[in-house]
This record gives C-alpha cells, sequence and structure tokens, in this order.
C-alpha cells in the first residue's frame, strides 16, 4: 500500500539490562524518516538505522521553533504479542497540532504504517519486564536553512523509539505538586492545546521552581485569571470531589491528552459519575477544607496515573487520601495497564496487535 | 584574553551579487562556537568553517524548544570601519532570555569577543552597498540527547552570520497591519519577553491570517484582557498621539527591544515628549476618530523602521499619516542609520568599531 523503503542495520546495538532502562535515554536500532519539501509534498518515507541527523546552522528548527511531537508507548501483552494503544489518536493529534504551527499535515495512514514497520522491525526492543514497554516519539522539525520569519519549506517527520523502565518500580508513589503563581504556561489563543516545543520550554522555570522547594511537579493555572486549573506538569489533572469526577474541560490552552480521554471513557462504561468543566483553584481548596477532596491524580503516557498526595497553593499544604492512591486512580490504572499488557479484554478498540 | 581557537576555511565561498541578498539565505565563511557540559560549564571557544550541525535525533532541541537567539548586525561605515551596533545589550539580553528558559548563563565578555574575531576573520563579508549589512544570529540549542523533560546538561552556542540586503530598496514603504482577536502572542508569565524560539512559532498563525487578507504583519494584544497593545510581528510598536510618542510599556510579555531603547533615547535626547505605558487598541482608534493619531511605527533590527501606513481592527481600517512615512518616524530612521553607518557621531556611546 505505502512504499516504505527499510535499510537494516549492519552494527546492531547491544540491547540495555531491564533494570537500567529508566526514561528516555537508550534508543533501538531503527528509526522512520519522512520528507517534506514545498512543491513535493512529503516524500521518501523510509527506515533507517538509528544516525545522527545533520542540518545547516540556520535550519528553522535552531531558531523559530517550529515543531510538533508525539507520545506513545509501544507492550509486550501476556500473550507475547506487540501491541499498540490508540496510534491512530495520537497521528490526528499531531495534525491538529500541525495545523497550529503552519507544517504541514502528514497522511496519518502512512505515518501508522510506517511506526508499525518499525515496531516489527525493533520488535525484540520491547522490553517484557513487568511494567517496562518501549516509548515511541514521533516528531516533526523544520529544516528550512533560511532565518526569515515564515513556516519552514522543508520539514523531516521522524519516529525514534527508546526502551524504558518500569514508572512504578516499588508500587504507585503519589506524589507532592506545587501550585505555581507566577508562571504560566499557555493562554487561550496560544499553543497550549498543541504539542510543541515552546509549551516544554516554557514550563521548565516552573519546574525548577517546584524541585527547589521539594516538589515533583507544576500544577499550572490559567494565563487569563490565575485561577482556573489547566494540567499539571505534563499530565492532564483529575479531582474525585465527593463522589464525582472532575476535570477540566479543553478550552484551547489545555493539551488534549489521549490518556485522559481513555480514563473519561473508563469512568463512562464503569458508570462512575464524571464531569469535564472548568473547576477553580478556590473549588479544590474549599474540597479540602470540608473533607470532600478525595482524590486527586494526573494522568499521561509515561505514568499512566499519577496519584498527588500534597497539593500546595500559597501557604496552603493540602494533604489528600492520607498520602495514599485512592480507589478510583487504582482502578484506573489497573484497567489501562491491564488494556495495554493485553490481560484486559479490549472491547473499546484500542488496542493494535501487530 | 580568552583563547578562542581559529580554524580558517580552505574552501571560501563565493559572495553573492548585492543585489541578491536578500534577507538570511547566504552565509559566510565561519562561524563561532561554543559549548556547555554540565559539570565543566562552557568551553572550548572556538571559530570554524560554517558547517552542518550533527545531532542525536533525540537531541532536546528537537522535542522540548529549549533555545534561545539574539540578531544584530555589522555596517560598513562611510569611512570603511566595521562597525557592531550595541552589541553588548545583546549578549545581556541572551542571558536574560536564558534564565527564562533555564539555560545557564554565558560569559557576555566572552561572547563579544568571539564576534569581534569571528566578524575581523569575515570582514569581506560585510557587503557596502547603501543600507546593507551583515545580519548576526548568535543562538543556543540544547542538545543532550535525552527524552525525560527537564533543562538540558548540554548546549551549544552559536554565531553565524548572514549578508542581508537593503530593507528599503525603493524608499521608506509603509505597511498595512492587521490587529489579531483570535490568536495570542504571549501572556505575563509565559516567554514573551524572551527571544525564544517557541514566541516565533506561536506567532507564524497569525502571520498566515494577516497575509491572507493582505497584510504585512500582526499587531498582538495582550494575553488577558485582549485589549492593550503588545507588539507587531516582530518588532516592537510606537505610536504619535497629539505630538506624544507613545510605547507599550515592557510588562512582561513584551520583548525588549533594543532598537526599541534606542529610539526611546533618541526621542528624549531631542526633546520629544515620549511615554512607555499600557495603550489600549481602544486609545488608538479613538485618536485615530478624532484625528489626533499622527504615525505609527514599528521598530527592530531588520527594518530598523517600518511605518504603518493602515490599521485594521476588527472591521475598521485605519489610514494612517495618508499612509505616508511620517516626520518622527524619518527623523529615527536617520539618525540610527546614519549612528550605524557612520555618518553621525556617536555621542551616545553605542558604537564598535573593529
Amino acid at each position: 500500500m505505502f512504499d516504505i523503503k527499510t535499510e537494516l542495520t549492519t552494527n546492531p546495538k547491544e540491547k540495555p539490562a531491564p533494570e537500567e532502562l529508566g526514561f528516555g535515554h537508550f534508543f533501538s536500532d531503527h528509526m522512520f524518516i519522512l520528507d517534506y519539501t514545498d512543491g513535493v509534498g512529503w516524500h521518501d518515507p523510509r527506515i533507517v538505522p538509528y544516525q545522527p541527523i545533520s542540518l545547516d546552522p540556520s535550519a528553522m528548527i535552531f531558531h523559530y521553533g517550529q515543531s510538533v511531537f508525539e507520545g506513545l508507548k509501544a507492550y509486550v501483552t501476556v500473550d507475547n504479542d506487540a501491541l499498540l494503544f490508540r496510534a491512530d489518536q495520537n497521528f490526528k493529534r499531531l495534525n491538529r497540532s500541525n495545523e497550529r504551527l503552519c507544517i504541514p499535515a502528514i497522511d496519518e495512514e502512512l505515518a501508522l504504517e510506517g511506526l508499525k514497520q518499525l515496531v516489527t522491525v525493533d520488535r525484540d526492543w520491547i522490553p517484557n519486564n513487568p511494567g517496562t514497554s518501549l516509548y515511541i516519539r514521533p516528531f516533526i522539525i523544520a529544516t528550512e536553512p533560511n532565518l526569515g520569519v515564515h513556516p519552514s519549506k522543508k520539514y523531516h517527520f521522524i519516529i525514534i523509539m527508546s526502551p524504558s523502565g518500569s514508572y512504578y518500580k516499588e508500587g504507585i508513589n503519589p506524589v507532592k505538586i506545587l501550585v505555581e503563581e507566577q508562571f504560566v504556561r499557555a493562554v487561550k489563543g496560544g499553543t497550549g492545546e498543541a504539542k510543541t516545543g515552546g509549551n516544554y520550554a516554557s514550563a521548565l522555570k516552573g519546574q525548577e521552581i517546584a524541585s527547589r522547594e521539594g516538589y515533583a511537579q507544576t500544577l499550572w493555572l490559567d494565563g487569563k485569571e490565575n485561577k482556573y486549573i489547566e494540567e499539571v506538569g505534563s499530565m492532564n489533572i483529575f479531582f474525585k470531589i465527593n463522589g464525582i469526577v472532575i476535570t477540566p474541560a479543553l478550552n484551547g490552552s489545555i493539551l488534549p491528552g489521549i490518556t485522559r480521554d481513555s480514563m473519561i471513557q473508563v469512568l463512562k462504561f464503569k458508570g462512575i459519575p464524571v464531569e469535564e468543566r472548568q473547576i477553580s483553584i478556590d473549588e479544590v481548596v474549599e474540597a479540602h477544607q470540608n473533607g470532600t477532596l478525595e482524590e486527586v491524580f494526573g494522568t499521561g503516557t509515561a505514568a499512566v496515573i499519577s496519584p498527588v498526595g500534597e497539593l500546595k497553593y500559597l501557604d496552603d499544604k493540602m494533604s489528600i487520601n492520607k498520602g495514599e492512591i485512592g480507589e478510583i486512580s487504582q482502578m484506573l490504572y489497573d484497567t489501562l495497564t491491564g488494556l495495554q499488557y493485553g490481560s484486559i479484554d479490549d472491547t473499546f478498540g484500542w488496542t493494535i496487535r501487530l
């Protein structure tokens, strides 16, 4: 269907030991590349040995930040299949990010086919210890060698893959989160709902401040009123208040997380009340004061669920669920990882077995 | 003082003809590089032949946008010296951008010395036709090969140089500007006052909309209230209303332009009233309606002054000064370019002759 050329490495790397994996510093033997040239379109899809990228120092990615990316994972199932989770959604979102960043749309079918072939070629790079996976990073960078400020006329679309260790080696450990008051991640009309480098660069400062105070991540408030909850670190966030699960509605500045969407669908399927709506930090503080703030958790590809054990806002340190993982958080984690590792039947149609 | 190694090219490029120059697509024979390694600091300043940069596909610049840059120019003066304009201010601002983006500070003295040596090596690349100059682009990119979201542990600081044509080949031509209502460039607490790639990536969309409607640039309003004027395209903006020159005060989301600062100092020196303060689009519309909106102009390194002949806000097309360049705009342009090309005595102490 698609003509994807494959050049296999003649020099395969040694695979790291499972306990050394960590996140994002080992890479598999191959990568997928697709090029864009103005007037030609996207062309030359190919799988090649993992290798450095050589760019002119004036390449636009080095100057004007025109880039988008995605993050997803491949798993080895309990019956030893390779499995992708909602990969079609990642390429759909990549194209929405492309639209915001003035990058030409990719063919989502071609991208998915390229990914499947890449995972098949590097099948042995999916680690199979409990909780481990192959993290997949599709990304697009502007490569035209030109200092004029305009959308690039050349791009690389690349997929690289990194075997990753278990996020929770010693059981799920709730984290401490600091509500950021000074710095802002994104604002309506900006790039907050796109998965683009600038959002992450902008967020480093809040992360630095949180770390300095001994907190794992930053909870971002909205850029207009510094009042409404947006997201946490690089995850979406959920609150369980008085039996109802609430997550901020997608408003243009929040990343439309695929894990977020999966959680909402699982909650609905299980008959647990869930609301997507504006929620202010004051509402959270009040719920904590009157004892109805039952659970708080972040959701994202890396950790699936990251329960919040403490939330600090101004001088108020709120302990949540005695610093332990809540029932709903645990259920969601078990359900999603069960689907991802194939131990639960996929009635949602989310998984692709290779 | 600084040990900067120089490796000269053995294969010098042919210089483009002056009329072919344009902006940002030719580059001189050499570049300056300085590396950063965590635990070592900035090291190995060197001048090398202009050459591609080779990076691992997981290099952080490709994913998380951690980058800053500067823009300035070298000129050939009327008495045939090479001249730099306020270059020390560029490296000061680079370090302020570094602070916001969690990039380690550079030694400003070393950067300036590197730049001087680089301009000296490529002295013949400064074009000397009227209005031409050598555009200089210092930039820093995060190069650590790692997909974790954290400040990079490795960076390149690079200076490249591009001979540039006259911005105004046929006299200064006022441009048409569209006030953007939907998209936002930056918000207080974000990265607006830093010179970082993400701001430019974010702004491409507004630029695309403006172009489609036949406008040259976008005028950005503030991200909180969509009401106060921020900047135009990649320039700062000034309004002359009833004899007083007004420019938005630096508020955290506006780029602190060096040309902007120079204009303010020249205006004060000439005894022309100038105010840095919050100014709303409504105030501009009202001034236009009652006939007191006398001049509008953008300021920046590339064009020095870009007079605005038409401003469109909602359905209101405001013609400014009959679409012609105003007296103050012309005076500021003549003064700044006079200083830059050495035809006016530098009583400000802004110029560095090499």
